[in-house]
């Protein structure tokens, strides 16, 4: 592909020759000749010096380089499509192993794959377009939309609908029983869990990730929302759209999380714990009751920025422990001078 | 089922129309026309008003509702009751399927059911009424009780002793290796891990869960205690009865915990930390050491109600800053005033 | 084995009767007659008054007890070797299960063992003697050394690179995609995930535990790293050798962790962190970019000295808050004095 063609195809514009032929795509780091590479954050523009990239994609045009630019408005955005360019999806023949398991009472989509080892129960469904990756276990009434790929050994238990474009990645779990006991007799007893579990359209739920179905109802993931490995999501959890759910979240029963909602790496939700549209939860803070729009961080969570200074501030305790010993000191000397004086 | 026909199932008093015809059970705020709900706390009951159940079950008698009420010891309780009475569990034809690998050295109970993919080792045995998912692995020597389901995927590696009544969930795996090594000649060396692991009746293991062997000896899980998903629990733990461990809970080497113990979501026990039985640790708190009963927050964990009172001053260090400043400032003062007054 | 030909094996000194006979190995609360056992540390040492073990390794001869002693440098390993010894590995026959699937486009080395239902990949290739459990996929090119075992429902996908005598414990998914997404039009538009994974020889993963390829380029762990159940390693992370990744550990896209590193259980690392040679986490902390040698506590993390100076004062805020009142109020009462003594 040829810079001028690239640049087209990203709305670009050419800053040098656009004849170049770009052969690859590569991190700023590992660029090489042919290679187009983009710069993430100003913080990489170091890396230029010494990159042999044959372009290289920004927001803004560089003065002092040898490297050809294309300038776009959303650089990350336009590598996206070069690495697509580059390396194209792998296409999967269509068709049902032999060696799959499908019941003659689930219905399989046009142009889908169903490799070996898959298991898909009575009165599943499986959209058109559909890749069923081996040892992966489709339950009873489960319907999975179109133009999804269902990795190696995800579950999908029974019960469970899955839209169109989603992503199952590998070891993932949808569809298993909340965690529901109630104590009656000296016992742990079993709530039955007979909920559902709705994803919507191109939902991504990451590897050896968890979504329990609900109890009653529905645990449901909103649309565009992208989840990352080893997440749980608990029994009759609502999360909205296009929000982003970072790896080794926990999501206890019942939360309710709006749209654009980032919770960050390890953060915790308590049971039926509220997040408005466009919150930020940091790493590993911890969330009970509600939150309102905002940045958040800590355990407790606060607000991000009280949360910085008090954390600041904890690195220095021994130093106002400190203060607050030499406080008392001083105040001795002069409550004595005092009582001395009084005495006189 | 007629209102009082429940209500005699579950040993209730009825406060309205006892031919109700109850046609479904739903959360307090999906109930419609036919169904049955309960309040299952307070905070609940502003629900009521726009509920259109046509029975709520409640632990005392509500004065102001339309809606027929059955009274109940544990409300909760019942409305399980009503779960399973409308959701009756999945019947699975007993057989070993001809797509299953069992070893004929293994022993298969009656009635068991033995789904397409699921491999049983050498030695193996499965309890009378047990199904066995797709994609589930039985390793070599180990045993299954009675009327236990293993989810699809879940891994049972050789010398695992299962109980009856257990529920293992999808992709949880029990009796991989601890987590052991000892440092010689500038390597980590493998120790090997050769114990079992013991899961008493009645428990239930979490998808995608990890419970590792023993290196010698056992790991043991005492009679009725739940285990939610993405828990990790280390060699030679031991967890006594009935305890609840919530997702994302790390319990690391040889710790011991009593029974009716509860981890809350992402806590962590350091390795050989022991607590009592009736000990509650607080989501995200970390253990090291021992816990005599109480309820414990933090990390490391401290008595709940210190920890509320020093979480709460943390967010307000800034404050207290401010305060020991405004001490110092005051106290220059009187303390120049005083060498003055000397000069004088 | 006797005691002679044990304490030869491991290059130790008897103490006691070298003609004994051992004929097993246990922890030292559970040895009983004929067992071999060890002193993990002086705190175990009130164990030995009732222990009934024939022998203890220890690493400085005991005065004053009557079980037989064998002295080695370094007892733990000298524990491994005995268990290595009582409990030899499992030797799996050789070959490739006619109901596993095997591309013919793949290639197996000699004495491997391919179980049921396991799934060989076009282009993949399994090294000499290593050992596939049933429900394992391979994906396309991938390759897996020698004397690997990969145990059951492991995933590996496509483009993944092992070495030799690493081992993959269940549920675990090397080659997931990274979780990368550009926010475009509206939407997260994924970012194609097409790099590799180098995980070099004798690296041990744990069971679901995840690590997602490079975008582009390769996400690396190198020669003789562990790391155990449930961690996530992110795109385009680099582990240095024989560092120690415990148990739920989370490390963001990007990090850097150098040789001889140990993340201790449910840390977490942000991206692009970087952490020096040698360093050790404590459990819990949160890390964001750089640590130079050192051992850290906290989130963030400070060094670990410093965190148990502030974690005291913590817990001791409400005293510290009540020592500032106090100040205030006799302070007060000075400047009263002060203020009357002026009007006077």
């Amino acid at each position: 592909m040829r810079l001028k063609d690239f640049s087209r195809m990203v709305n670009g514009t050419v800053f040098g020759d656009p004849e170049i032929e770009l052969t690859g795509v590569s991190g700023i780091q590992d660029a090489g000749d042919g290679d187009i590479t983009f710069i993430s954050s100003p913080g990489f523009r170091k890396y230029l010096e010494k990159c042999r990239a044959s372009c290289v994609i920004v927001k803004e045009v560089l003065g002092e380089i040898d490297i050809a630019q294309v300038q776009v408005s959303n650089p990350q955005y336009a590598f996206a499509k070069a690495i697509e360019f580059f390396y194209p999806r792998p296409v999967f023949a269509p068709g049902i192993s032999p060696k799959a398991v499908v019941s003659d009472k689930a219905s399989i989509g046009e142009k889908a794959t169903i490799f070996p080892f898959a298991y898909i129960s009575d009165g599943a469904s499986v959209g058109d377009e559909t890749v069923i990756f081996p040892g992966v276990y489709i339950g009873e009434g489960s319907s999975i939309g179109r133009r999804c790929v269902v990795h190696p050994n995800a579950v999908i238990h029974g019960n469970v609908k899955i839209g169109d474009g989603v992503i199952i990645h590998p070891g993932a779990v949808i569809g298993s029983d909340g965690f529901g006991f109630v104590f009656e007799a000296g016992e742990h007893y079993k709530i039955p869990q007979v909920g559902r579990v709705i994803v919507h359209d191109n939902v991504e739920i990451g590897a050896n990730a968890c979504v329990d179905r609900a109890t009653l109802g529905e645990t449901r993931i909103g649309k565009g929302t992208k989840i990352d490995n080893l997440v749980q999501i608990a029994h009759n959890v609502r999360i909205g759209e296009k929000s982003i759910i970072v790896s080794q979240v926990g999501i206890a029963g019942s939360c309710e999380i709006g749209d654009f909602v980032t919770l960050a790496g390890q953060a915790g939700l308590a049971d039926h714990a509220t997040i408005d549209s466009g919150t930020v939860v940091a790493a590993q803070a911890g969330v009970a009751g509600h939150l309102s729009r905002g940045v958040y961080s800590g355990a407790p969570a606060i607000p991000h920025k009280n949360w910085l200074r008090s954390q600041a501030l904890f690195a220095r305790l021994p130093e106002l422990q400190k203060r607050i010993h030499d406080l008392e000191e001083k105040l001795k000397i002069l409550e004595k001078e005092r009582a001395d004086a009084e005495h006189k």
